[in-house]
């Protein structure tokens, strides 16, 4: 059966705890689902996603954007360092089935656009500030964002998205 | 005297005339500023803006998605194929000193994301509708994203907010 | 402890079972040391490395080039589509701490290049053909490609290369 | 009529001045025959190939590895900077119709694998030293390295290759 991989963004500079509670939340479920959590590898979000998806015995790989490991948060499984910078959020969201949003600034943004432009799906969690309350529901062109209330919303609401067209690995 | 580049970006698909004429009227003042046109080559209002500067008699700069320089549009004078699909959208704003936002939709989206990401500054265009709309005036983060009336407003503000760290070539 | 991630390089469209049961094997060795296997996760000797490693009960990651973990060879377990084409590889050979080279045409020789340049190990294992034995034992400016003359040797010596300055994750 | 670009690679510390005087000749031929030069923007051969085409009153490409265009060189007129370290090498050699190699160490190695991976036809003047010696003439898998005895031969040569299939902007 092919893997599910699901991309949880947001700030690398989160310090709200209950954002980051809810990012850690995503993470959980998503591993609890036995899919494979992608993030971007650094702090925030991203470290508090991974943590969850670890906790619950997920998978989880970072996409770096410079050229070493050592900047991977604790929680990565993989590492993979791009020496790309921003270039790196790109691949951060191709890799993933469908993409979730935990608040979020700049970067987070610059994904949600690239996400929308590969024909990937997003769900952004609502309350969780920045850029996920700036988009969700929000319609982009021709495409949405969707929007969900809570984390486990979230997750099965980006599952049930990538029903119709897991890819394979 | 370093010269000024300034990215312009918006929707390769656009068909409303009266944004499009604001996309080339946008070009038109860059060049005659004496500065370098920098866009993602393609059509809509990459295009209106390459014809508005090369109109003024400017310099323009095509950072294309693919592998060819045929999917240039006919005035931009000096194309980069990058074969790297939408991550090119980083090197697109990277090349300028500021980015003016015309319309767009998640491609442009994500081009507002990766400028703020660089710290560049990013001036939309109010009433060209998508992206330019959405995001004019918004705190993304510490961030603002500066909104414009006109292109006049914009090509002027636009110059102001690079006088103060105009990189040089 | 932190992991070692090797990366294994060579022609995607490889046909000699001589060199492709070279490239089997030092998959195997690279998973039986607890390493993680990176490759460019195509066909040929991608294939046959994430094979052995497989076998072996290993770790594998495939950077693609394309869009879509579909391009996958089956033995990869982690597939990371860039949609960057000859680009990813640079970070194929960035996620290795050091670089195992069986045979290979261009594409390798580009990563030979990639790996030098970003201070990576890289060693050749002769008597396989193209760019393994083009450039093995070969000084490159300041640099020199090892040299192994089998996958037990290319395996080990990698290896101690690492020791010096493993990356963590 | 379509401009043809040539990209020109080389090592940014050569210090043989020789070498620097062919990498000025090669630029300043492609000048004169109304070519646009495309090269990594640094100094070495890089800085003499451009300064070459310059006095010729050609136009001057540099594709950058990092943010700022102050680290082009001088004589670059038009400086992309790409923030992706060595993957900026794939797009230095997807700008040309053809690449013409100058001595060179590793990230020149790489570009030579990255040209012949996108098609391009690759030019190595030989008695330049480093990764131009190593592979003038050389075959890599299908493809062949062209060899060429002077800068004069390794452009008209350059042209002949790319008078088949010109892309045009």
């Amino acid at each position: 059966m092919p893997k599910v991989y699901v991309t949880v963004i947001g700030g690398s500079k989160e310090t709200d705890q209950r954002v980051l509670r809810i990012a850690e939340e995503v993470g959980r479920l998503i591993a609890e689902k036995g899919a494979i959590l992608v993030c971007g590898g650094r702090g925030g979000v991203m470290e508090a996603a991974a943590r969850g998806a670890k906790k619950a015995g997920g998978l989880t790989v970072g996409i770096l954007p410079g050229f070493n490991r050592d900047e991977a948060n604790p929680y990565v499984d993989i590492a993979i360092p791009t020496g790309m910078s921003q270039a790196r959020n790109a691949i951060n969201v191709l890799a993933g089935d469908v993409v979730i949003v935990v608040g979020g600034t700049a970067g987070t943004l610059s994904e949600v656009g690239l996400a929308l432009a590969y024909g990937k799906p997003v769900v952004a969690i609502k309350g969780t500030g920045g850029v996920a309350d700036l988009l969700a529901g929000r319609r982009i062109g021709p495409l949405t964002v969707y929007s969900a209330s809570s984390p486990r919303e979230a997750v099965e609401l980006a599952f049930s998205l990538t029903e119709r067209d897991v890819q394979t690995a």
